[in-house]
């Protein structure tokens, strides 16, 4: 193992020929030292290559400069999923523009998330970021009781909001807006039998746009609706599903761009032609996929990457004891249908 | 922002009627505490829902259960290449058996090294799994630095290692002996213009695996080397390069899998028979990657998800304070051919 021994503030100290309290005043930044022991302070710094005790000194500053990163996924759909990098990507943009570091808390599963509250609640880091909540998880109760900061990705569905428990800020896009558009677009190409392939039904997402679906029809036919899991192969699944039970449905409301690209290759593999025979709609205008499939999908477009940036801003505008907002401040963007050529 | 504030060492002293000293021993397991006051502890510990300040603790213990792991390459490149998801898999099964976190700490870049290594020597972590170096990476002087235990994947090509530093135990792959036995089954096809797209050549393993190709070669002929970055993109770009110098070539060993499967797009564009015109051979065998491509990959394969395993299970065997291993210890796994049908 490459463990050096660490040079100490004695080490510094001795080098220096200062005290140790004048060694700690420089590597805590503060002015009331005269400038020829500062740099003799620095000097010794760079020739030993010391590193100041973080941890002890963040006990007391409470400041680490780094964010935890927490998705409530086994790391191989973190991995598998194309949704997580983009949401990841805003918030390294954004942490690293303030030179913050991300830290990324990988699971196997959520047996793991005691030990995620764990690390929350051992000083490591300034607050979390906590993405891909299912409603019967433990983790937000894991999270509150770690006591940091926290945002979250996706309006949390708290078991004991009735219960009056405060809520948590959150970011999130306007699903049942957008997958009512959806919808609404394809009872306007005239299409009479829409069928919904869901999102995870544990996962709020995945309730809002089916909730949006529902606004759309004037009539709900549950034969319509299958329930997907967000991936190609839920999507190829719920799609033989409803052809066995509907074969003469005409238009298809994938509750995102994943599960329309199975939903799509069913299709072509049972010989319908899209958009003639059957039309689709995605949700999320996930690139490349969206424009990768075949025919290129029409979809509802949410700024996964903004949702990121705007989380890690939320979070670091809280941080350091400049106060914490009083209340949970929500943020909900807007979505826009785009138009290709699958519906 | 949910901050709650958290239940305190004292709380849970006043709620069990007993001291502070006999809270703080059950809470850090000293079984010198009557079994019925220990009862009454872990009875306030549960109703206040206390949580230890592991910040503190750990500064008296030294262990975090915590492993970091730093990969070299922007965020972006993290989540496109699945060669690290597959090491992270083989990661994160090890730690998460010995109920370690996997704390990933993403950067935009070689910008934000200096961060990551003041988060190493922060005293966030027991130590730390570090891969993708690049030859000229500040990254593994800083890491060092920073004085936490270290395993390397893949052999770091210390530009100090002729002066005599210590060096580090690292995990690697046969990728000179996997290179050479890939171009020597070319040449045993009778196969007289075998070129080669390197990996990028500031990284050791492309260093080695051209190596291996000189190695199975009597004659080389640097027309029929290109330069390729490990990406799909770039395996395009190296194969055009190749095709313009040397049309005749009647083989490709390229340094990945992905590459090999840009350098195949780029031949079938040209109307190129593989492998009648053209044999190719990959690296990694990396799935579905390697089977998926057309034709599937003949290619070397190496154990990615058992590297990441077992650079994690050294970390972990040194842990502790059992004493590190007193020089660096090594290990370099085996490869094996996988025909298909390019070659």
């Amino acid at each position: 193992m490459t463990e050096e021994p660490r040079p100490t503030l004695e080490a510094v100290a001795a080098r220096a020929g200062v005290s140790r309290a004048t060694v700690s005043r420089v590597v805590n930044g503060d002015p009331g030292v005269r400038e020829v022991l500062a740099e003799r302070v620095r000097h010794a710094v760079d020739e030993l290559g010391y590193v100041p005790n973080h941890a002890a000194r963040s006990l007391v500053t409470r400041r680490h400069d780094a964010v935890a990163v927490v998705i409530a996924e086994p790391e191989t759909r973190v991995f598998a999923d194309p949704f997580f990098a983009l949401q990841l990507r805003g918030i390294s943009k954004e942490l690293t523009a303030r030179d913050v570091q991300l830290v990324l808390l990988l699971t196997e599963g959520r047996d793991d998330h005691e030990r995620v509250g764990r690390y929350l609640a051992g000083g490591h880091v300034d607050g979390a970021l906590v993405f891909s909540l299912h409603l019967d998880d433990p983790l937000p109760a894991i999270i509150r009781r770690a006591g940091v900061p926290t945002v979250f990705g996706g309006r949390p569905g708290w078991p004991d909001a009735a219960e009056g428990e405060r809520g948590a800020p959150y970011v999130d896009c306007d699903n049942r807006g957008g997958a009512r558009e959806a919808v609404r677009h394809l009872v306007g190409l005239g299409r009479g039998r829409v069928a919904h392939i869901t999102g995870p039904l544990d996962q709020i997402s995945a309730v809002d746009r089916l909730d949006g679906y529902r606004d759309a029809l004037t009539e709900v036919d549950p034969r319509l609706i299958a329930e997907g899991d967000f991936t190609p192969a839920g999507g190829e699944r719920a799609m033989r599903e409803l052809l066995a039970r509907v074969p003469e449905l005409d238009a298809v409301f994938a509750a995102n761009d994943l599960s329309a690209s199975g939903a799509l290759r069913v299709l072509r593999e049972r010989g319908r032609r899209v958009p003639d025979d059957v039309a689709v709609v995605g949700f999320d205008d996930m690139l490349p996929v969206a424009e990768q499939t075949d025919p290129p999908l029409t979809t509802v477009r949410q700024d996964i990457e903004g949702m990121g940036r705007l989380m890690a801003d939320m979070l670091l505008r809280g941080r350091g004891g400049e106060g914490l907002a009083s209340g949970p401040e929500n943020v909900v963007l807007p979505t826009a249908l785009v138009r290709r050529a699958s519906a």
